[in-house]
């Protein structure tokens, strides 16, 4: 470790993860860095932010932003990613990026520090990936289980929070359940989306596929990708498989959005190559310390988002023995998308590169 | 047939399922009754309903009620049935029942008219059962798949409505919705309950398992029966079993209220033992008269809750070949657990019998 202190950048201060990414800095005990710099696009540039009790001014996004800068922190859309992640890196800063484009990226690491830490290290791009915040929901669990039982088969169905699509998400459902509630709706087709258009939500602005979100489940998440399938459920499929290092993990997902604002929720299905229990599985939550076991059903105790969001850790309930299948759980995760599933685990992996400087 | 055209009773008329079967009576072009008898508790009797143009008296439910009967429709709490069900059985009547009361007793056809219309004649009991909803509104879509390819196994994840736990469900989740609304709430644990205890809505009262429905999901459904499973996914299991006549099926559900009024939602991981393709499962879903195909996800189609709700059918949409599982789809159906999800199908059962007397 060298003496200075290293230097941390966060590119997207004050996009919804960036936001997050800011109270987990502030909530923490101690942090490795020196500087730390905030850096946004030019719309955003000037604005000034408090972090750890001092005030920041937000920098452009330019090449000349990441002199000096050790450790750069990405929470920006897939095609920002794409571009800068490599300047940060040129510029001899380690890139931690949580977009989507260079997860599936071979010399880039993918990583969730509590499954797959000692991959922090070979990253030949410069570059480590963190995985989507659906795959990141439940990837604390099944690591802990995989380690045990040997995980072969997934099939998964999630309940997927609004802020998954960013702050556009959270202000349309906000809108979207001021518009429905008080009004006796939700009983005829077309109700919900005809009160929306009333007051002044057009479907086609939404970011929730041109379909409601309050009162209403949307089975569609991500971008179209050829056969049926949406980018969410071909991205839980293809980042299981590259975290968990199971290179034929057979993987089935439907993603569905709900009209929660934040935590994500997923019901697993999970096959093992060895015999696995609910005692057992109870066991290996027990002794992960980034997992909260809540699983009493007969008094009421599981997890729902309600009382998860805002939570670093995953919480796991309904663990049960699959009748039908051998070697196979059931249970729900639920984590909060914006922590854990984006800033906790990028801030995680920036600690764990910081330690290696 | 007898020239007498056969005399019906509603049981639970009013009730959240008997006021959608009062509808569904109401829209038919045509039915095969002479009187219609509207049976409730002595707390609703003498109440006056319309039914298809002419004002009915809601009759107390009494032995007497049902002399003359042919067909009782039960759509009332499991209690109720099992004491009242037999009652009518031994009048004289055919007693259709929605409850849980007798679904698994050998001895109780569980009829889904277009996948197992043939156990309608063999009622040792003179009572035919009703599926749960949750069952049902997959039922159409399942039964159709298994006669062309044979069903083996089956994960399901549900996305159940408010209307599934009656009147009490639905009124809850307005006052819920209405409670959190515009409060820009769900963003930190505990807030959203918060809210609920502050406008007078105690969680102790709720009947969705003392956890908050609005922005929320709750992963309870139905009542405690040991082992981590609740009722509504042991009935799931049983009761598909029952009606495919696969006794061997295996099954695994989870099952997951969600803060939609009305329409249950299911996302559907099946297994066949022979080859099935999307353009396969596709022309099975079409020649199906009870479903509609809504499966163009690259234009934004698929079937969702606050687009169905209301009608008769089950939609299917998201079909999808699994990518790592031979022989197997994934899709989502969404079906009104209040028309074929409960009233409807015990209709078109009714009907069924009718035609037979």
């Amino acid at each position: 470790m060298s003496t200075k202190s290293p230097t941390l950048a966060l590119v997207g201060a004050t996009g919804a993860v960036g936001t997050v990414m800011i109270d987990i800095i502030n909530g923490r005990e101690s942090v490795p860095w020196g500087e730390i710099r905030l850096i946004a696009s030019a719309r955003s540039a000037g604005k000034k932010l408090m972090v750890r009790g001092e005030e920041h001014t937000v920098v452009e996004l330019t090449p000349e932003a990441f002199d000096g800068v050790d450790v750069a922190m990405f929470d920006v859309p897939d095609e920002v990613s794409a571009r800068w992640a490599p300047v940060a890196a040129e510029r001899g800063a380690v890139a931690v990026d949580n977009s989507g484009a260079f997860r599936m990226d071979d010399e880039v690491p993918l990583v969730v520090p509590e499954v797959n830490a000692d991959k922090v290290s070979r990253r030949p791009k410069g570059i480590i990936a963190n995985p989507n915040c659906t795959t990141l929901s439940m990837m604390a669990a099944l690591g802990a289980l995989h380690r045990e039982f040997g995980l072969t088969e997934l099939v998964v169905a999630s309940y997927q929070a609004a802020s998954g699509a960013g702050q556009d998400g959270i202000d349309r459902l906000y809108a979207e359940l001021e518009a429905v509630s008080g009004k006796g709706l939700g009983n005829k087709a077309g109700d919900v989306r005809h009160a929306l258009e009333a007051a002044g939500l057009p479907l086609a602005d939404s970011p929730f596929a041109g379909t409601p979100l309050a009162m209403n489940v949307v089975p569609s998440a991500g971008s179209y990708k050829g056969d049926g399938w949406f980018s969410e459920e071909l991205k839980v499929r293809n980042e299981s498989r590259k975290i968990l290092g199971i290179s034929d993990l057979k993987v089935s997902a439907t993603c569905v959005r709900v009209p929660v604002v934040t935590t994500h929720s997923l019901a697993v299905h999970a096959t093992f190559s060895s015999e696995v229990t609910v005692e057992a599985a109870h066991k290996v939550f027990e002794a992960q310390p980034s997992i909260v076991l809540v699983d009493d059903p007969e008094n009421g105790r599981f997890p729902s988002p309600a009382e998860v969001v805002g939570a670093d850790p995953t919480y796991v309930g309904r663990v049960r023995q699959a009748l039908d299948f051998p070697n196979t759980l059931d249970f729900f995760v639920c984590g909060d998308n914006l922590r854990k599933g984006a800033a906790l685990n990028t801030y995680e992996v920036a600690e764990r590169v910081a330690a290696e400087l």
